[in-house]
């Protein structure tokens, strides 16, 4: 039987299990606790961190491949997987560390907000006065996710912490852009190099948390259309990414400029589940295991995702019954995570031909679900 | 956490556990074997058999509900369980017995072969008689399922063994229909009363054995597509059947003859994983927690089912590259069972626009996998 290990047992590893079941794939899972997300939907895990080499043999023993679900992967598991790591930790790199990565993209001649490096209050002057000045974005290299090890700043004081901190793995400096608002493109690759590409979505955060993504971005003119998916493309191949790649982008009026890379299956590719022939995460075993990618053509003229997050109601499946008696087509995706404040506990999909009544039932359902009006 | 029991540790229960996963329900199955097709996928399964009360007891503590994956639950569970059955022990009894079957459709004036109970020589040639002699199809009341327990015959000699063997539980014979072909018509109902239908599909049989089901039946007149839907909600109805039900019809001209019923999620629904808005083990599950029923509308205009059955090669899963070289769109659902030959191992789906290529996808894709060409 096919076998792919997986690092990480959050939502992403939980969401893999159902295509890796329909394919008569195997999959071993690595997961910080029995009864978390993954532990509890996908039988014979194994509990442990990324860093304890026995766990990582164990879950790697008679896999095809090793992938992960998160980017917090300590250089020490490509040595003891003993199989192909997908992405590979040359690839990895680039989605673990921002400077790396915007090194990188540089490089190969990806548009990118101007940023520096910044280890002192003399690199910190340079690149302030070269935008400007006024508030610019800093973000530490490693450790951060759904804005965290990010912050809006105008002075050096409120980053020397970070830049004294060996933990942040140094800091760099962004512009802040002026963007109308943020895409993301979604891209699989196979390490044979066959790459292909989802629609560009638009993403809407709230509080740095992706909150509502709508597929295909709406009034994307087909040449930024066509750019997002080629940048993305781009990156996959001059990376040697493999598996599922997420570019997120900000729109700056005809402009497309990279914001932060995953490299696994993506929050802003959730609506794929219901509203795409091949969803991200059928493509991401099939990517990782080097077998040919599926058609990425959706099922119907729009989708839509909203995130479920942590609320006052102590388990989001008691609305159902609530929200199907209003939404009976809503598509409901959870995670079965112990609840916290804000935390991502689900997600719902919508799909239809009308962008508002999807909109429409997937933020009302998802508000039913989180206990609000 | 919503909590439903499932006897029965077959594909059925295993394809229940994606849906049950999003939903953030939690299935706690009686398997045969913990290496079956639901013990691989599905967490804490429970080995046992329905007749073992301690183990009926231990899959339902806590459950919200009961439900099935076949029909061979022996009566004693129904006390044992101490939870809502659903469907319930007087409506289950119709789908277990043909001879309960025939006699109930035949009281509540849905269509059905012709038919008598045979219980010696004379009923036999009374029968025999007047359908014009030549051949009848003879079935055991009980125990049968993919052809076994049904055999055409022309002399009560033919059937004698089963008349006597308390086994078959007693023996009917039908008609031997002319028909054109076979239909299938698939609802879901709630113990509150919603009843739901999807499209009206045709199957086609090999050897007695599922193989290839066509949604929407082509070329189906609007008024046959009715009625077929309307005989289906009329026995969900009268029987109180909760949970999926699909019935199982004859076409002979213009008129529909019912031939078996089944109430679970069944093979003439697999196409609805990837073919509907709400699939049909998504619909069992909220029907049996009695939660609003999803839509039925097809997510393409066409929408195609072929089976797997098992052949010389010894992984199904073995053969996906070559699949999808060819044929990057077939939605491929294995089941984990160990391959014997003709066993049900998997199915695959194929949507589109275009009925010849969808059909031609399925099939040829259906037929890599069994290593043939």
């Amino acid at each position: 039987m096919p076998t792919l290990a997986v690092i990480g047992g959050g939502q992403l590893a939980r969401m893999m299990h159902a295509p890796a079941t329909a394919l008569g794939v195997k999959l071993q899972v690595l997961v910080e606790a029995a009864d978390g997300s993954a532990g509890r939907a996908i039988p014979d895990s194994i509990v442990g961190m990324p860093k304890d080499d026995a766990a990582v043999q164990a879950v790697c023993a008679g896999a095809d491949a090793v992938t992960f679900e998160h980017e917090h992967i300590p250089p020490s598991l490509f040595a003891a997987a003993g199989v192909e790591a997908r992405p590979a930790q040359e690839a990895l790199l680039y989605a673990r560390n921002k400077l790396e990565m915007r090194r990188k993209l540089t490089e190969i001649g990806v548009p990118c907000p101007r940023w520096a490096q910044v280890t002192g209050p003399a690199d910190f002057e340079r690149f302030w006065a070269s935008v400007g000045g006024g508030e610019v974005v800093a973000k530490t290299a490693v450790g951060g996710y759904d804005g965290k090890g990010v912050a809006i700043v105008s002075s050096y004081a409120q980053i020397e912490a970070w830049v004294n901190d060996p933990a942040c793995g140094g800091v760099l400096l962004e512009e802040k852009v002026d963007f109308q608002r943020e895409l993301a493109a979604l891209v699989a690759r196979r390490p044979s190099g066959q790459c292909v590409a989802w629609p560009v979505v638009e993403t809407q955060q709230v509080g740095g948390v992706c909150d509502t993504v709508i597929a295909p971005a709406p009034e994307l003119s087909e040449e930024l259309a066509q750019q997002g998916e080629e940048i993305a493309r781009q990156i996959a191949t001059e990376l040697g990414v493999t598996g599922v790649l997420a570019v997120e982008m900000f729109q700056a009026g005809q402009r497309l400029l990279v914001n932060e890379l995953a490299m696994r299956p993506h929050n802003s590719g959730h609506w794929t589940i219901d509203g795409c022939a091949t969803s991200q995460f059928e493509q991401h075993i099939r990517a990782t295991l080097d077998l040919p990618l599926g058609p990425t053509e959706m099922t119907a003229p729009v989708s839509v995702m909203v995130n479920i997050l942590g609320s006052d109601v102590p388990d989001p499946a008691s609305h159902l019954a609530q929200v199907w008696e209003s939404y009976p087509q809503a598509k409901v995706h959870l995670y079965g995570k112990e609840v916290r404040p804000d935390r991502k506990l689900g997600h719902v999909n919508a799909t239809g031909s009308d962008l508002a009544q999807a909109l429409q039932a997937a933020r009302a359902a998802a508000n039913l679900i989180m206990g609000r009006k």
